[in-house]
């Protein structure tokens, strides 16, 4: 899954929401409800697993198996060849291709491409999952196995919208655009995307990633993400690793700039200290506020899930909007100090201090790489130590904010409402979602995340499910985009 | 090797040193340097790594052919059993015994137990030895091998010197008590000091141990250690580790605090900031000064050998009074970490910093845990952060500081001038020989650490060597000491 916010919040039960309308194509969808989570069961049973090399043959196989079945509900697929993957080994892999199906291709209607993967995380028993992770389970309205959320059944709930939607006139030109290295960093797919801009996307008016959970169990459409600046400091001190015995005291160590130059990055409360880290942050209207009021979020749920008892922000509000459109800054670790258990009396020669600044519109990564350079070199001029330091950022992930009042995103504001008589959770995702970016930068054309995982599906753990509810539902939420979509 | 100093300090060429005088003692030496060197090689050739389970046959093999070698050459050996040692996983292995051996008891003579290991550190040539580290090889002056210093050589010097001392006559008693466990933590031996003391140990007048390097090329005799205590500070922020995308802004980071804290407990120029840590340091006298005079240091060479290239100190002398006789602290890393290499965007949960302090004469470790701990706690406390912190010492090793006016002292100081027409190096370690301040503490005798090894053997690294100088003059150095010892 592109990103998770693995948060129980089940304040809000199913049974709040009222039914779904009276409707030929939902009946359709109810009708067939059964078929639907057998088909789940089938394509979950293939452990295509994109992280084992001795499972790469299950991927491909998943790949044709989905081909298969878009040609079957009458779509037309090309599948599009990666070549390759070479491990450092010379160990080398065939690449998954991805598949480019099409329903339609009618100029007077307007086109829009889903994106969605088939191949899933690793999982085995051994790790703590309760059932077998690749036989689907069905208990207490939940489905569980590796794949039902992430991403296999929000695409089978694609799909199956399509074959329901297709069977009342399918009002769009549907695309599909599905991949199968997901989750081992999509390999080739930039390429690709650029490849066949003007060809496979040249007709294609919106993009809708469907590989994305709710906020709560209140439908969710997500229209930003935060970037990432990720930054080494090196620190390096002696040629080799010393021994505190025989050197403490004598020389400048390592360690002690390093944590020095990461004490000074942020205060105890989050503020970051960098100047003028805060003045391109896009300031916040009166319009972006209210979007906050009714999303359904409760901290009680957040700290039984983390076991945090105090976070920095005491009102959904104020934390949500510190997740999702204020930058923060995170230390991750230090590498080439001693990080084993026990007693190491070392005094490490050289350290690299880790962190990361989650960027947000308008910063932009080369302001923010200056800025952090410039902050940090000045700060260990200050201390006159001896040792070499440099500071590099390894990543400048770009944020993303998309246009809400395009039409797609109306169009899946209404069908929200339709199906489950409420208005849409309008929420971000707190960290990167490069792809969203990509087809915006790449494409020229508006993105959506329109996913129908619910927040506690553990999409990388163990014990991953989805909602009988939020899988068939779902469904009805994706029919009803495409119904609603050339309104807008 | 009980703490190393791995210096290359050759200024002080073995060529500028006297010839040794004339003397039978030293003559038959000399006459059976080749047989000495032949003896090394069969021992190096048994592989004792005492951390290789699959090897700790050879380790029982070893205390075998030195008991035997012993006995040869007239002395009597008791081994002391000291069972199993039990893994983790359930396995058990015997523990190699210890050699208890005698030469003469004639209670008009002065005793003397020397303490050395038959044990080596792992060893293999992929880690990057130009030869075999089991086949002794001579090269340029020098015999390459594990174990060759460390200690199967310095063990071997005193074997030859007792064995040419004793046909000239021994005017001392002499014990040995040699383990094989050495180099991973000597198992069980505290323990038989313990119960050895007043049957094995009763009638021990000095004790002197044979593992431990030159500071130069010019003979040292070591009188001091410091000593260790070793802290964690436990920051804990969540119950599991966080994303930084998802939490990034809203949470206290653990690791936040955590740098904070390694970040309050030294300044640049080392000097340590815990209130009240230099109360007790034992004043720097002008008779201390002068020990310092004459020492052969250069720090070009440490340099050299270091890679760094502005040392906290400019002078040999305050160089090495921070390394012996000043305390000192090192920030040695933090477990719970991101510590791979790449770039994890985690927020860790739960982060454990690990820093020790080198105590000297005459702080108290339970004085130090309390200045750190109230100290930490204090600064902990105007952070006002809502994580949870706790700090312990998980290390409390008492520093050890010798008379040098006892006989042992100037016996060795005397054989040292014999030998070599020089002064002896009083040296001191910067680490910690829990052994000595064991054999002080319980035994109630003096202890002396007089090894044979030079300061560039290498004793924990690839290609571990001693000179054939070191290792035939080492042998006229004890037997000279054996000499010396009845006249003061």
């Amino acid at each position: 899954m592109l990103f998770l916010v693995s948060i129980v919040s089940l304040l809000f039960s199913h049974a709040l929401l009222s039914p779904t309308p009276d409707d030929p194509l939902f009946k359709h969808i109810d009708d067939h409800q059964h078929e639907y989570i057998q088909r789940l069961k089938d394509w979950v049973a293939i452990e295509s697993d994109s992280s084992d090399p001795s499972k790469r043959d299950q991927v491909l196989h998943m790949m044709q198996v989905t081909k298969d079945y878009i040609l079957q509900i009458g779509g037309t697929v090309e599948m599009a060849e990666l070549g390759e993957q070479e491990y450092s080994s010379g160990k080398k892999l065939p690449l998954p291709p991805v598949i480019l199906a099409e329903f339609g291709n009618d100029t007077n209607k307007p086109t829009v491409c889903f994106y969605g993967h088939m191949d899933v995380q690793p999982a085995k028993k051994a790790d703590g999952w309760k059932t077998d992770p690749y036989v689907l389970e069905e208990k207490d309205g939940n489905l569980y196995g590796r794949g039902t959320s992430d991403d296999k059944g929000q695409i089978l709930a694609l799909l199956h919208a399509v074959e329901s939607a297709k069977k009342f006139g399918l009002p769009v030109n549907v695309k599909l655009f599905i991949e199968g290295m997901e989750e081992v960093g999509s390999n080739g797919l930039e390429q690709l995307v650029e490849d066949k801009k003007d060809t496979f996307f040249s007709n294609v008016d919106y993009i809708v990633v469907t590989d994305t959970p709710w906020l709560s169990t209140k439908p969710g459409i997500t229209y930003g993400a935060r970037g990432n600046c990720y930054f080494f400091i090196e620190v390096e001190g002696a040629r080799r690793d010393l021994h505190s015995g025989g050197f403490g005291g004598t020389v400048y160590e390592a360690m002690s700039d390093l944590v020095y130059l990461l004490g000074v990055l942020a205060d105890v409360n989050g503020k970051i200290l960098i100047p003028g880290i805060y003045d391109d942050v896009l300031p916040l209207n009166e319009q972006e506020k209210d979007l906050y009021k009714d999303l359904v979020f409760d901290l009680k749920d957040l700290k039984r899930d983390t076991g945090v008892n105090t976070f920095l922000h005491n009102t959904k509000e104020e934390l949500l909007m510190h997740r999702w459109r204020f930058p923060s800054l995170s230390i991750h670790g230090i590498e080439g100090a001693f990080s084993g258990s026990g007693t190491k009396t070392v005094i490490p020669a050289k350290v690299i201090g880790k962190f990361s600044i989650r960027q947000v519109p308008n910063m932009n990564p080369s302001v923010v790489e200056k800025q952090v350079s410039d902050y940090l070199e000045s700060k260990f001029a200050e201390r006159k130590s001896p040792n070499k330091m440099k500071v590099s950022m390894v990543i400048g992930a770009q944020p993303w904010l998309a246009n809400m009042s395009e039409p797609q995103y109306l169009a899946a504001q209404k069908a929200v409402k339709r199906v489950f008589n409420v208005d849409a959770d309008m929420i971000r995702a707190g960290g990167t979602i490069p792809i969203a970016k990509n087809f915006e930068d790449v494409l020229g054309k508006g993105v959506m995340l329109l996913g129908v995982g619910g927040p506690d599906d553990a999409p990388h753990g163990q014990n991953e499910k989805i909602s009988v509810y939020n899988y068939i539902e779902g469904t009805k939420l994706y029919a009803s985009f495409l119904k609603e979509l050339p309104s807008f």
